[in-house]
């Protein structure tokens, strides 16, 4: 199967919203008067990113999800993507399922594939996709303010321990290990409850790196500080009410691995962003449209950054940053 | 050097048009209000688009030229790119050349790069370019019509011929050789020829993958058939005027070998394109406004593709297509 026919099989369909679509030198998109477009490129490279022996699907999905998550942390709506793939061979059960995967995603978010290349080589996925959103109202990692709450959607921490069992570190019951698997390989973009921050969030940041890491590019951005709790990580107790973001299977490690996972831990494709603390109920109200937990986790303070134990006692980070308690 | 000092020492200028440029989830981009944008993406791998060996500085100037030409085949002024990289290591000479390569390129067209991805892996170079045109002026594949001119820009031919050099299939004297070996690692995109020639083109194509090949894009796309004059190939003979498109390394070669180099060889990023015969006085202004020698080699017919050699007689195309004459 040559490149022609491999494009027409597997990633040519009618164009939609495009004027031109794949099969021309370029595509041809009129953006939407008045909006200003939001622009992303990632790169998935086997080994690195993913393992070989990945379902292809789930792969499609994964890499059409980790850019989309870049739209959802600017509050971008999806508009379409190119699409750049680099094959050892053309194998039709592997191409037939990433482009399954990949496609029930896409038109999930109504994101058309408009172009892109396809070549042998080492396998490599490149997309670069974009989308609209009104101009000046990007979450940016640069506008947190001292005093603005921090919040994450979802549970980070599941895709690290996934990762850590496929690396032989960590065993888990079958159960937990099948749904924290899931989240490593079909993260959720997080692109309704993105949109609905527009005006409510200050910063957001999408967790591909790990909370604290990717936390960190906020207040590097922002020249500011936080303060983070950790009692969304902790055992429940009888009678608590379970934080939104508690999660029994990583509250059932021991504590110094749910540390790991869930402010070390990347690839969970959750957001995390800070708001005003008068924007509460906003925040709630984002949350309930997109039907998205959304957890409090922490406060923006002038600088440094001190991560609380669940008695609200700061921790060391350097030895939680340094020492991989996986090792 | 990590993902983000690497991203900050060579990829990383201040935003120029661009409201956000490298170094947040997204780019955010305010697009010129009744512009539409024409997008590609191209995908580089070593030792198939590029030899191990080749100077980086060449390689960064390439990656993003062969994007710029499908711009130039559509007609599009380009705007903006982004990059993503995948690198074995981060060898900081490499860097550093490829970084200068591509930045001269990219600044001489005032084409900003607002992001991307850089990751580990066998080294491969994805590029995404998007760049702007009035509505319903792109230069299509499809828009070709029975009667139109066939032309080339420059002297496509001898990026092959550095390429069977390099393969030890060729010999050619030193100076030749840095002729060809300069067009096949610094390729002109033909930016400012595709501009001039909206509204006066019909139909237009890069030539990335051979004369041929590419006019049977154009064909395919169009439904119609052409015939194609060999004689810029040719030696020039004792007082004649060479064609625009002539070249003397080229028409010094035995005859077949210039045959496939000229209509087969790839890797030129020319363009190919058609304009109705009361066009060519326009086709000469924009090759004139554009300076980019511009060669009329055959018309669009109903149905068919022939070659006619020298005499004007038919060749037998389906050799030239599968017998490689360096074999």
């Amino acid at each position: 199967m040559g490149e022609f026919e491999l494009i027409e099989r597997y990633f040519k369909r009618p164009p939609q919203r495009a004027q031109v679509g794949v099969g021309d030198d370029c595509a041809i998109w009129l953006p939407t008067p008045g909006q200003a477009l939001a622009i992303s490129s990632d790169m998935l490279v086997e080994g690195r990113h993913f393992l070989s022996t990945v379902d292809p699907a789930a792969l499609g999905h994964k890499a059409l999800a980790v850019n989309l998550s870049d739209l959802a942390a600017c509050g971008a709506q999806p508009c379409a993507f190119t699409l750049s793939l680099a094959l050892p061979q053309a194998d039709e059960a592997w191409l037939s399922g990433f482009a399954q995967g990949l496609w029930a995603l896409a038109d999930a978010h109504g994101c058309e594939l408009i172009g892109g290349d396809t070549t042998r080589g080492p396998l490599n996925i490149a997309i670069t996709v974009w989308g609209e959103l009104p101009p000046g109202q990007a979450l940016l990692r640069s506008a947190a303010q001292v005093g603005d709450d921090i919040y994450i959607s979802g549970t980070p921490g599941q895709a690290r321990m996934a990762l850590e069992v496929f690396r032989g570190k960590l065993r888990l019951p079958s159960e937990a290990f099948e749904r924290a698997r899931l989240r490593m390989e079909r993260p959720t973009p997080r692109v309704a409850l993105g949109q609905a921050l527009r005006g409510v969030a200050h910063a957001a940041i999408d967790l591909s790196d790990g909370l604290l890491g990717d936390l960190g590019h906020i207040l590097q951005a922002s020249k500011l500080g936080a303060d983070i709790d950790t009692r969304w990580l902790a055992p429940v107790k009888d009678g608590e009410t379970p934080w939104p973001a508690h999660c029994p299977d990583l509250a059932a490690l021991p504590w110094a691995q749910a540390l790991v996972c869930g402010l070390n831990g990347g690839d969970d494709y959750e957001l995390l962003f800070t708001a005003a603390p008068a924007m509460r109920d906003a925040v709630q109200a984002a949350a309930q449209t997109s039907a998205t937990p959304v957890t409090r986790i922490g406060q923006i303070t002038a600088q440094g950054l001190r991560v609380l134990d669940p008695q609200g006692q700061p921790m060391d980070v350097s030895a939680l940053h340094s020492f991989d308690h996986f090792a």
